[in-house]
Order: structure tokens, then C-alpha cells, then sequence
């Protein structure tokens, strides 16, 4: 369904000034190498005028003191994000509930708003509540007395277990599982492992966002909380009793060990491992590969295994493959000490 | 369903020693801050001693040494392991038979168990066969030939493909995969791969726990074996023809190659990752994030990548961010001697 | 079902040279420790050959270079490349098709093949197209509009997202993702997190193989692309945009961030990451657990975090625990020659 807005009105969603046309009908949003005339698109750094300047689109989203020749352009503060914000204008469709397909299974007592899509073969334990303009897709598997919240999107194979809430505006892509048992044994003198049981939950806040094959596991007591707003990628680990703040970014491959608490906004980059019970921040970014440990302030700037702040780490870093350089010449240094301490007749040669 | 015990008995299921009222009903287990006036709660360190003196819970487990004044408590050698067996007490329920789903889907041939519960839109090869008190979970997929033993339990969307055998009292967390094919290729002139078969199968142990979204790769011939009692994590890489021992712990991210045997009670830290075809020595201990090569003797504490003595590396890795320092040093002593011998005219400067 | 074949036959297969009884007939293959009287093994390393000799087999791979006492040989290139080749042989079966079993449900307006098997509970969306001799598993989930060719083999519980495509002869491992959405995010100046819409498409070639548990998402705009003949390990994940040249071998855990394109015949080994938008040249080699960074040329050999020549990685890796040594003796060179400078009252003692 083509949705048709005037350039002002868009301008509008974003804070933009226009520069130019600004009754010219827009029709959709395209990159710079495949809009069409009725397209907007955006251009993030200036080398690319030259290129706007070439391309079909009826209008460019660039910063405020950039032009682009002879074309209608929107000012804004920052191209990136309000061509995100465009481009979900375009993509947005009402929601169109299809009901619960008729090989899906569901519990007991539960509560499923009206306004609900429900995929072949998912099953539902008992007492499962969903909230409205919510989509659980084929296969899913939610467990007894999960809560679900409205406009979340469960895609296929996802498993949600007992008793885990979900906010609303989730979404949890293909074979994720949220609430599986938390890794805790207790080990008696001969080496054998008691488990220790996992009767918490997970809770998951508004606008998360969760990638496909991540581990959320449940609480050994209490919760497991990723909180709103956080968007965490594939292949994610988060163990039992994290508290992950509002608005982090965890990206692919990450490991999170037990009860560590993230404080809200800090970035963690691909296959970070962070151990147990610690506490990281507001703000803290994390490079890719880092091992953290310890506690960290608000705002850390954090690189290595184990990881200390980034900018030496990247010195540190440069400075690794000269290692055998140095070691020659530390070697030349000993012996040449060595050899004049002899021809001294000195004792302080070693 | 409340179980009540005196805490006579509840003592002697821990070899622990009451001090205190031995008669008094126990009929439940918590943690310090949440034990209600019913409950066992668990002190392991004595610096909690004063929060379990202002404890609702009726009495305590603690260690031989130690005392909690004015109330009742438990004495043990290991109040943490005490804790897990006695709450694992409390948690205990009868199976409780479902039988099998009628959107179940069961191949020719399986043998199955009377005592059993199979989920919704579960799936089950030819000639299965499961032993009694195991639950399959809904969406699970099991392949021809699969045996089950007792009292195991496979959670949601979970495979286990064709010939793979477990034990009994084995947990599969949701959506990890038993049996995939190794990754084997023969590569020609033209650097095409062609497949080597997976012929093989995964065998695992009694009691041995995998977590969610780990995957087990069958053996190319033989078994990929999970020996008894190892408890393995979340988004574990175990390839074709390992052979891990008895009671070891792996914990998430850990990739182990093709071929290489863990002798019994091996504990791998997070992400560690194991090249193929090596023998790691009974109750080493990998330090998370670790890249092992080689065979090691039993005992061995591991660290970095590659991998040496955990000591060792410690120490070298507290001394990597001081590396620019270190440069700078030598690069200094290079100057001054090169300066010595000019004045001095000796020959020895480089 | 059995098959026989003259060895005379067998060794045209693999382009070998009988030595011996070309008129023997086999009818298996088998490992060295396991072969029977029919069968045909191989032998890698000359340190095999007495094994060999003893061995039941009724003929043997071997080098060009290579013989075994008395016993019938076939002289090949490679015996490793030979033996997958004539294993393959034996174990090929024609497609026995079982059509589409009665509990899968099948979207509007598919085109699927005659010869085609679907397993229980599989999902079908809408408009799908399958070739013939594919065969779809038990609890697949497959999107709107996806094509898969001939030949396919889409292993239990596996998802492919919407307008995915697939070449012929692809074999998709348990519970992994095809098409689940890129991490991309534009943050507003709170801190908020926009979704980027992922619009575009995953498109796998021909002769692809992807393990269990792994994630390729789909693109932004345009295609995330896996060329044909390359193999993908367990538990990889391959972000959006990515190019992955053909023929590349990518082992368990990889990480590969957005928009990195990959040349052929790539390799690249256990836990290696590469961070985004890189070139990585045809023939280049990555060792496992390294963090490659930049554009790489073909035939690059990478090791370590940031990824740097794998030779001088080597050897830099091997002096890191001499790191506390070297530390001590620039300690002790730094003491002596301020010794020395602070007897002769020079100056440059610092």
C-alpha cells in the first residue's frame, strides 16, 4: 500500500528544514544508488554530494551545513537517523490480525487479546496471556504462565519458558530461547555436580529487540531482566541473574556470565565476554573480543583480555608484533653490558 | 504439593549436625533475603553471618567453624552443596505422566514408555525408543533410531537426529541440536570440497545437562561421546569424535575441534576454544577465553591464547598494557649506549 | 542396498592406477581399523602402510609413492580426496520421495516438485517454490516467497525468512537461521535506538552447506550472499551484506560483521572475527580466535587480535610469556647503567 506525503510534512517528522520544493509529493525512501523519482534518500557524509547529485531521487536528507546543487534537500542534524525514522514511515502497515491457525495448540486459562496472529503448529502452555497486535510465529513454544504484551513478534521456532514476561513492542527473531535454566551446580568431594535449581524468570522490556539463536537464561532466584529498549543481536549469551540497563546494544557472539548488571546505555561489541558479578557503567563501550572483569565506572573506555582502557589497549596492541624486535634487542643490550663489564674487570655484570 | 521434614532428617540427608532445635518442621528452602519463618536458608561466607541472624528462616546451613548466635543451625562441610541437595529435596515431584499429544507425530516401531509425556507437535523417527518419566517437549524433533533412557527431559524445539543414543536423567535445553553432521571436506586441485560422510553417532552419558542452542556434531565413524555426569552450557561447539569425560563442566561459548578427548572432570571457562585431535588431562582447568593446543597433563591450569600456565599468563598478561613503556625504556638505553660508545669511539654501538 | 563395483571401476572414479587385481569386486568402504573383506580403505601417511597391511580390506588408496606388501593398491593423487570421493559413492542412494506429510501446512500458491519430501509439522509460507529432490524436515519454518532448488536437503527446525534464496543442493543443519534481520539501529540524541528496516534478502548457491545453530541474516537493502560450494560450520554467524566468496571453508563460531565481502576459496578458522565493511582477498588465511581488521590481499595468512601476519604472529605469541623475563631485565639494565652514571657523575643517567 503506497503512502503519498508532502516533502513539508515529512520535514516535519524529523525537525527538518527544507531547502527547495517543499510540496513535492514523496512516495517511499531508497539509498542513494536505487531510489526512484518519487523517492527520498539521504546522503551521511559529504563525499557523496557528487553522487546525490546524479541520483533519481526528488530529495536528500543531509546535514546543516551541506548542500547538494540545484536539488531539494531537508536539513537536519543528523541524515542517519532521520532517514530511519523516514524509512519506517514508508514501511508501516496496520496491523492485520489473522487469528490462531488452526493447528496451533493452546493451554488452559489463557488470555489472548482479539487482535492477534497465531502461526501454524505454535504451542501455548496454560495461563499465557497476549497482549493486542501481537504475532507469534510458526512453531513457537511458550511455556506456562508467560506474559506477552502488545505489537511484540516472536518469529518462527522461538521458545519462551514458564513464567518469563515480555513487554510490549518485543521482538524476538527465529530460534531464540528466553528462560532456559541458568548453569549452577554445586559439587560434592567425589566431583559430581547437584544442580542447583533455576526457579526464576526472565523479564524483558518495551522496544527490546533480542537476534536469532540467543540464550537468555532464567534466574536462579528472582530475575533475569533485560530492560527496555536494548537491542541485543545473534548468538548472545546472557546467564541467570544479569540485569542488562535500558538502551544497551549487545552485539553478535557476546557472552554475559552470571549476575553481572549493566547499567543502562553501554555498548558491547561482537564476542565481548564479561565474567560474573560485576557492574559496568552507564555508557561503557566494550570492544569486539574484549574479556571483562571487575567492576567499571560509568563512561569506561574498555579494550584486551583482560580488558583495560582502550586507548592504551590499542597501543599496547600495535606495539605486540614488535615483540620479537624487542626481545633482540634487549638480548644485544645484556650481552654488550656483558662484554664491556668484562673488559672493565667490573662486578656488576649479571 | 508442601513437604514437611524435621530438621533431624533434612540434617541427615547432608551428614550435618544440628545445633539447636533438631525437632523443629522445615517445609521449604530459600535464599538469606527471601527465606520465610519455614525455611532452610545457607550462610557460606562469615561476613553473612549477621544478615542470617536478622533472617525470618528457622534455621541454617553453615560450615563446621562457624556459628549464627542464638539460632538454629546445620553443620556441614559444605553449606553450598548442603544448600543445592536439600532445596533439590523440596522441588522433588512425582513425574507426572501426560502420555502423548495427539498432535504428535510417532514413526513405526518406537517403543516407548507407558510412563511418559510426549508435547504438542512433537516428531519421532522410526524404531525410537524412550524410557520411562522422560518428557519430550512440544516441537521436539527426534530422528530414526534414537534411544532415550529414564527420567530424561528434552525441552522445546530441540533435535536429536538419526541413531543418537542418551543415557537416563539427561536434560537437553531448548533448540540445541544432538547429532548434527562434523564438518568434514577432502578439497580437490581445484579447491572444490567434497563431503566426507558423517557416519557416525553421539553417545551421552548418564546424567550429563547441555543447555539451549548448543550443538554436538556426530562422529564421522564411531561416537562423539558426552560421558557421565558433564554438565555443558549454552551455544557450546562440541565437533565430530570428541570424547568428553565423566563429570566435567563447559561452560557457554566453548568450542572444542574434532577429535580431541577431555579425560574425567576437565572444567573449559567461558568461549575457550580446544584445537582437534589433543588430549586435555583429568581435573585440568582452561581459563575462559583460553585457545588450547596440544596435549596436556591431568591437573593443568591453562590461560591465553595460545595457551601456557594460568600463572604465568597472568602474570604476562598484567605486564601487556605497560608494553609502550617497556619500548620506550629499551629505546632510551639504545640511545644512551649508542651515544657512550661514539664518545668513546668503541666499536660496539649498533 | 549393497553395491558392487570392479576395482578397475572404482579406481576410474578417482583417476587412480590399480597395482594388483583390478577385477576384484567391492562393495564398501571403510576406515583402516574398521574396513571388511570387500572393502576398499586408504592410507594418508607411509607410518600407516603396516597397519595397512594387516588390515582386512580388500585394496587400499595410496599415494603415487607409497606401496604395501602384497596387497592390491590403487596409486592416486590425493588417497584423502580419493577416499571421500569413493565413500560417496558407496553411500549415494536415489531420492526416494515421500511427498508432503499430512500435518505440514502448505502456503497459498506454492510450486513445489513432484519428487519432493516434507516432514511433520513443517510451515510453508506462501508463494514458495521448491525444486525437486529436496528434501524438507520436520518443523521447518519456511517464509513467504522463498525459492530452494533441486536436490536441497533443509534439516529440522531450521527457518528461512521470507523471499530467501537457495541454489541446489543445499544442506541447512538443525535450528539455523536463514534471513533473520541485521543489526543495524540509528540513535537518537537520548539514546534511543531506531530499528533500520532490513529489507533486502539472503541468497545461498549452489553446493552450500551451513551447520546447526548458525545465523545469516538477512541485508538491509540487497542481498547477503553465500556463493556457491562454500561451508559453513555450527554456530557461525554471518551479518547483513556480507559477500561470501565460493569455495570459502568458515569453521564453528565464526563472527563476521556487516558488509564484509570475502573472496574465494577464503578460510577461515574456529572463533575468527572480522569486523565490518573489509575485503577479505581470495585465498586468505585466518586462524582461528583472530580479530581481523582492514582489507587484506589475496593469499593473506592472518593470527592474532588485531590480525597481523600470521608467521610474525607466531612468533611474538611465543615470547608473551617471557614478558615478566624481559620486564625484569630492563629493570636490572636500567639500575646498572644509573649505577655506572652516578659513579662517573654523568649526566644521561635518567
Amino acid at each position: 500500500m503506497e503512502k503519498t506525503i508532502t516533502l513539508e510534512k515529512l520535514a516535519a517528522l524529523v525537525d527538518g528544514e527544507v531547502v527547495g520544493d517543499a510540496a513535492v509529493e514523496i512516495t517511499g525512501f531508497g539509498p542513494l544508488d536505487g531510489a526512484g523519482p518519487g523517492d527520498i534518500s539521504f546522503v551521511v557524509k559529504a563525499r557523496y554530494a557528487g553522487q546525490a547529485a546524479e541520483s533519481a531521487a526528488a530529495a536528500f536528507l543531509i546535514k546543516k551545513d551541506m548542500e547538494i546543487k540545484g536539488r531539494t534537500v531537508v536539513k537536519v542534524d543528523d541524515p542517519y537517523f532521520a532517514a530511519a525514522v523516514i524509512q519506517n514511515h514508508f514501511l508501516q502497515q496496520p496491523f492485520a490480525a489473522r487469528g490462531i491457525h488452526e493447528t496451533a495448540v493452546i493451554g488452559n486459562d489463557c488470555m489472548i487479546a482479539e487482535e492477534i496472529t497465531i502461526g501454524a503448529q505454535a504451542v501455548l502452555g496454560a495461563r499465557v496471556k497476549i497482549g493486542a497486535q501481537t504475532e507469534i510465529y510458526p512453531g513457537v513454544v511458550i511455556g506456562d504462565d508467560v506474559v506477552i504484551g502488545e505489537g511484540c513478534c516472536i518469529r518462527a521456532n522461538v521458545v519462551v519458558e514458564d513464567g518469563c514476561e515480555l513487554g510490549s513492542r518485543v521482538t524476538i527473531h527465529a530460534n531464540s530461547v528466553i528462560g532456559s535454566d541458568g548453569y549452577g551446580y554445586a559439587t560434592d568431594r567425589y566431583g559430581n555436580h547437584v544442580k542447583r535449581p533455576q526457579l526464576g524468570i526472565v523479564r524483558i522490556g518495551d522496544e527490546v529487540e533480542i537476534g536469532s539463536n540467543t540464550s537468555v537464561d532464567r534466574a536462579a532466584f528472582g530475575v533475569t531482566w533485560i530492560k527496555s529498549g536494548t537491542k541485543i543481536d545473534n548468538l548472545v549469551q546472557i546467564a541467570h541473574n544479569c540485569e542488562i540497563g535500558e538502551n544497551s546494544l549487545i552485539v553478535s557472539q557476546v557472552g554475559i556470565a552470571g549476575s553481572t548488571t549493566l547499567e543502562r546505555s553501554v555498548v558491547l561489541g561482537g564476542k565481548a565476554a564479561l565474567a560474573g558479578h560485576q557492574r559496568i557503567g552507564a555508557g561503557t563501550m566494550v570492544a569486539g573480543g574484549a574479556g571483562v572483569h571487575g567492576d567499571h565506572p560509568p563512561g569506561s573506555r574498555l579494550a584486551g583480555v583482560p580488558a583495560f582502557n582502550a586507548k592504551t589497549w590499542f597501543r599496547a596492541a600495535a606495539l605486540f608484533q614488535k615483540l620479537p624486535e624487542l626481545f633482540r634487542d634487549v638480548r644485544k643490550i645484556k650481552k654488550m653490558l656483558a662484554d664491556r663489564a668484562e673488559k672493565a674487570g667490573s662486578p656488576d655484570s649479571n
